[in-house]
């Protein structure tokens, strides 16, 4: 079961001006900042009522969305919407046809355990799955 | 101030089968559907958490978003946000340095009044304020 959306992924290349943005102009509250060194990122979460945006920069040139920057440029990457348990919900969704990008959950920001289904099979709409931390 | 995410809107070409992956392998509930012929769209709400999901179809070849869906393809096209003051969050924008698409607010999904922001200013990605009907 979905719960709500956790966050909209937003790829950019300028991350500070990203964070002036979504602070300054759109008044939302920085609540965490991390370096992801497996996918090359610096994460950025800002508050939105019960959601997030997360920004997303890459730290090295092969950083996970350095092909996605590349390709189209920043803007909006993905979204990804908070389960309970990923393992039932991962089981599920693939018990409904779906195809998952991840086959077992991974550490997503702050602690979260995530995975991605694959696009193909949802409109081309990148859609992660999110069992936040549990003291988050 | 912006509140809450309102909606993520997702464009399709294939709205029936859109709906069926939100309701069916999503589990979201399918709470508003419309014609908008003004941007020549149908357009179909489905609630997670104190957000949606917005479906966006064309509806004839010169749609709002038929430029968008040969370009690009289906996918994520715009993030919304909740304001309690339409005009008041544009003119605070506005001082903010932000560039508006709509410089007076106009009608959207289910008698909403809403703006765009222009996605120059916000690093590419399509940003809308909605303020919701006084009965929703």
């Amino acid at each position: 079961m979905l719960i709500r959306i956790d966050h909209i992924g937003i790829a950019v290349d300028d991350l500070d001006a990203a964070i002036a943005l979504y602070e300054q102009q759109f008044g939302m509250a920085l609540v965490h900042r991390e370096i992801a060194e497996g996918p090359g990122l610096e994460l950025v979460l800002l508050g939105i009522g019960e959601s997030h945006v997360e920004l997303l920069a890459p730290v090295r040139d092969d950083a996970m969305i350095s092909g996605y920057l590349a390709e189209h440029g920043p803007g909006l990457h993905h979204v990804a919407y908070v389960t309970r348990d990923i393992e039932a919900e991962m089981a599920r969704l693939a018990d409904e046809g779906m195809r998952l990008i991840d086959t077992e959950p991974r550490t997503g920001v702050r602690g979260s355990r995530i995975a991605f289904l694959e696009p193909d099979g949802t409109g081309h709409v990148l859609t992660e799955l999110v069992q936040p931390a549990p003291d988050v």
